[in-house]
């Protein structure tokens, strides 16, 4: 194993998008830190205003006139800033291993030698139903979750996620991820036997002033999405625990 | 719907344990607040350290020489509080609506005609394996994650939580609150069919200085904890993943 020397990486969620949802400790560590790295859902303006006089921060994104970073590019730049002796901070959206690539990134810098710290962040999987007044689980109606991505990496060898399969042995079935692929994934439940009647939730950019929630039934979700112009990032929620909404807060955001 | 003036109640989540852990708005919240209640997973000190002068501190849990709050009293205390106009924040720990109680508080609170706004914290169903090296996803080995309870509610009407099936679905099971059951729920899933060489990980106190990690496979984990002395909270986790954390951190906590 190679050595580098006193750096560190701290693999750091930055929760769904409001910055008041970070972690005392996400906050604390971006203030601190010699380098960021951070992308497209990290709260790109908190950074800036929080950064510490003389760090460097680094967009991996894609923007006008940059190509986003690949994530080779940014395991090689996190461990070569690291290797410096510098204090790097990956910024995720959401939490950082939950279908993100901080493991990926962690697997990468310990084989190189270098510390890699995991700051979990709140996901959005659990947030973004919360914050739209559905309670992921209910003594009422919901004792089991699940989480799956909406997509697959194209280069992933485990088994594809089996929509239909999950959403028969748990309660409620969250995808993240899964708004360009809505009608394929309704399809495939539809398709393996999931009640057509079954409430689905979309909330679109929670947690943000933006914030919009979708509410439906399995059969008409996908016109309904597409009539309001749903856009990623959302959060779907398929079960019964979104009839709890109105109850939860009658004037719902 | 009765009315109850200006007051309200944040239904906030602690995370798994750390202070740091905490998010920068329940933080915010628990230092403006004119009543805090909570119970025993809440980080209590930074509770008692943050409030401000003249706030009220309630303890909900059981201690030496006086009985815990029943989740009755607690409704009644949130919506009583609120009515005299008061900011009101109930503290879980980890996140409120997730196997909490968080979600009866908001229905009775809302029922009464009192504001009640959720706060989402770090769940430890994804934070103490992260917090353990053990990315719950993973682009290797896990696309699908199932979070269930260890015990359920005696007043529940739901089905009951299938452990066997759920494992066979999805690629990681979390189980929470598990550790009392821990003989019955393994005897349970490999009666139902899952593989004896499953590799199992119990993560005690996770964000805590007393963190600990027992890792092993499914035949042999009940007499492996039992020797070790676990004792709740911990979080269980049960697939592919565990096998990771050797590689995500070499001098693993």
């Amino acid at each position: 194993m190679e050595s580098c020397g006193h750096g560190i990486v701290y693999i750091v969620g930055a929760g769904p998008g409001d910055p008041e949802l970070l972690t005392i400790k996400a906050a604390r560590l971006i203030r601190e830190a010699d380098v960021i790295v951070y992308d497209r859902l990290a709260p790109i303006k908190f950074i800036e205003r929080s950064a510490k006089p003389g760090s460097e921060l680094i967009y991996a994104g894609k923007r006008p006139g940059h190509h986003a970073l690949t994530q080779d590019e940014i395991n090689k730049l996190l461990a070569e800033k690291a290797c410096e002796g510098k204090t790097v901070v990956r910024v995720h959206g959401g939490d950082p291993f939950l279908f993100g690539r901080g493991e990926e990134e962690c697997l990468y810098l310990t084989k190189k030698g270098v510390k890699c710290i995991v700051v979990p962040g709140v996901t959005s999987a659990i947030a973004a139903p919360e914050l739209a007044c559905i309670p992921p689980t209910s003594r009422l109606v919901a004792s089991s979750l699940a989480i799956v991505p909406g997509r697959e990496a194209a280069e992933k060898k485990q088994r594809r996620v089996n929509y239909a399969s999950i959403a028969k042995s748990v309660d409620t079935l969250v995808i993240l991820m899964g708004v360009g692929r809505l009608g394929e994934i309704v399809r495939e439940l539809l398709s393996g036997g999931i009640d057509p009647e079954t409430p689905v939730a979309i909330i679109e950019n929670a947690s943000l002033p933006s914030q919009r929630t979708i509410v439906g039934r399995l059969r008409g979700i996908v016109e309904r999405a597409r009539e309001q112009g749903v856009k990623p990032p959302a959060v779907i929620v398929v079960g019964r625990v979104v009839e709890l909404r109105d109850r939860i807060c009658p004037s719902n955001p």
